[in-house]
């Protein structure tokens, strides 16, 4: 017997068809004498719907409110697979974010889940019922509050931990995690094992397989995830001998396995802002980022170009950064509440930016990654506006329409290249 | 200063633009100085969505995930009309069935209220906030239950005495509540005045204004009702006078105004089921109904019809009687299993009747109401079927296709048409 947790996304629950799918998968599990707890996401669209009518109602909504309206679709979704369940014989039952409970943060329409009681759903999963649980929902004294975009990812993976599930399978639309994405790379190939980092590095750089968050908890608490296709038939082979991605600790990995380069990652979500004039003294760019971070803005690439100094002035830097272009319009207008302070002469912004990274633990123990990915772009005239790099990433911001283009190049100069195209 | 609770229905509900015309007239009566509680039903047509969802998960879904899945309705809508209160300037929060909490008993589908916890909510109501309540859902022992179709009116009713409100305005889409249903007779009148007992019968015969629930609760606890319309523009006059209709306690209605019948109901939601060769021993109807009023199925109508007795076995009796046409599967099931206890021959049933009523406070102290509804009805060749009558009120159980004229010619015959045609 095994602990499960697995979770299926809005694709899987588009219709109450899908849903007798996603219960019949649920149930063979079940019937293997597993113990199964079930993440769902809202109906494909429906999330979206209720965002819309919220937008619709104020462009300046109440968090506390909006998460009153958006948690509406997965609490239908739960419901509506208990009762799918029940209808082919498994004891199931919905468990809401309030019920269980799932303790968030405050941070309303973005919070953190911060505890998850178990002892009710570890007593009813002990007796042989299915937990339902809707993903993307938590509660703050007594509010209800939602986690975020894509956060059904995260409320698996921190399920699976609370319950110290022996895995966490999470169905989506893709079969797995490839060396880049297939639509633009037919020669993409599907990778049977990835180290956290590397998932982490990919998701957040746009692999769109997995949420960042659901990633980086996975890492911390051990969970090992696997990334299946919910679009195999019924007839399909048991998950834990699916051949999907398995998500795992570095050690899992063995050597011959291991390339220097796993993936090349790309993101067109986001924006650059530039601040020019920029007073070049200390706290100066704390007083630039302070406010952003206060307002849960991420900050991405950083650049201060050197000082400049005209005669008779103070010396001066621009600063150049990336935000996620659904928050551009709200840092521009935090920076201009903030131009006081930061003492910027003018502030300029572009979304037609894209980010692409090479990511893969190899590159630790090899040089000239970062050489090679230059190189490559440089020979395409391929202009690079700002480079970060980690431990298992070099990534560059370049113009957004050289993306599909850049992608192809470094997946060839990385040797990723599969013989055959994926299917 | 008032305290009011104002309750919108569906279709006030249905997308953002009527949102905001419902957040409008809750800010008018905000700034007029009133504490202001608004309950909300789900938008038009999206709890038959959900109902739907539910039906074609399983037909005998389980009503504690029904509760979950159909209570998002209201859900919705509670936390949108926040957010448009918010945006025009009015401080509103919603407060859902499980956080005020509204505790109800344990019958999930069909539960009723017992107990609305108010100090969260006055206190809130006291500094000035708006607090929106979605109807039809309530908690039980921290699982959501719902009240049934329509429970809407019953939560604002139970509100409306819990926050011990001045008044409880009903926004629908009539404006009012009228002598008969206007669309088969052109001639019938608003009343400006109906008592809780009218109202009661005309609501539970069909006249569809109000649920039933809500009014005998109303008048349980004293809680003063009027039905308004929704539909009039930002210039109507505020609700203290609007020409709607005020449901009250019979002390309010002065003899002046009071009439021998005060209105016409008409019901095709019935269905009639006969059992024949019933034994004719104590204990035999209790058998009938136990099990039925065990389902929560109401009985409406019945007729015993008198002993028979053929040579050599005991007597019998055939028994009839009306239940809801929704219940009607439901009820022959029951009816079928507990064959053998009530000991019953054949059964039959037909939904092709029609119940019609005379209903007024004023018939107590007038003999020959009965008399002349069943001249009526004679002189126009309509056979009755069965009958019952209470204090204020004579039903009559007919074919189907003679509702309307029935309606059309007791109208008549109780002096009840306009000298013009309502508008």
């Amino acid at each position: 017997m095994a602990r499960i947790v697995m979770k299926f996304g809005g694709t899987s629950m588009a219709g109450i068809e899908r849903i007798r799918s996603v219960a019949a998968r649920v149930k063979r599990e079940w019937e293997a004498g597993n113990q199964v707890a079930v993440v769902v996401s809202a109906m494909a669209g429906e999330t979206d719907r209720l965002v819309g009518f919220c937008r619709e109602a104020s462009s300046l909504y109440d968090p506390k409110e909006y998460d009153v309206v958006v948690s509406a679709g997965e609490q239908i979704t739960s419901g509506l697979l208990a009762i799918a369940l029940q209808a082919i014989g498994v004891p199931a039952r919905s468990w809401l974010g309030w019920q269980l409970p799932v303790q968030t943060s405050d941070a309303f329409a973005k919070a953190r889940i911060e505890d998850i009681g178990t002892d009710a759903l570890l007593a009813s999963m002990n007796a042989g019922e299915v937990a339902v649980v809707p993903g993307f929902q938590g509660v703050h004294k007594g509010r209800i509050t939602t986690l975020g975009r894509g956060g059904s990812d995260t409320s698996a993976v921190a399920l699976a931990a609370a319950v110290k599930a022996d895995r966490c399978d999470i169905y989506t639309d893709v079969d797995g995690v490839y060396t880049t994405d297939p639509r633009i790379v037919p020669r993409a190939r599907k990778l049977k094992r990835v180290t956290y980092e590397e998932m982490l590095e990919l998701a957040s750089v746009g692999a769109k397989v997995l949420q960042t968050r659901s990633v980086g908890l996975a890492m911390k608490e051990g969970v090992r995830v696997q990334v299946l296709s919910s679009f195999t038939g019924d007839d399909a082979p048991m998950a834990d001998t699916l051949p999907g991605t398995m998500i795992v600790g570095e050690e899992e990995i063995q050597d011959v396995e291991r390339q220097l380069i796993t993936g090349i990652a790309h993101d067109k979500n986001e924006a650059k802002i530039t601040l020019t004039a920029v007073p070049d003294k200390p706290g100066a760019v704390a007083s630039i980022f302070t406010p952003l971070a206060d307002a849960s803005i991420n900050v991405d690439m950083i650049i201060q170009n050197i000082a400049h100094q005209s005669a008779g002035s103070a010396s001066a830097t621009d600063v150049t950064f990336t935000v996620p272009a659904a928050d551009l319009a709200r840092s521009i207008e935090i920076l201009n509440q903030a131009r006081g302070a930061i003492g910027f002469s003018e502030i300029s912004h572009d979304t037609r930016v894209a980010k692409v990274s090479v990511v893969g633990v190899g590159m630790r123990s090899h040089a000239g990654v970062a050489a090679t990915m230059f190189q490559t772009l440089g020979a395409r005239g391929i202009n690079i506006q700002a480079i970060t790099t980690s431990e298992i990433k070099v990534s560059v911001l370049i113009e957004e329409d050289y993306t599909e283009l850049a992608v192809r190049v470094l997946h060839t100069a990385y040797g990723l290249d599969a013989d055959e195209v994926a299917a």
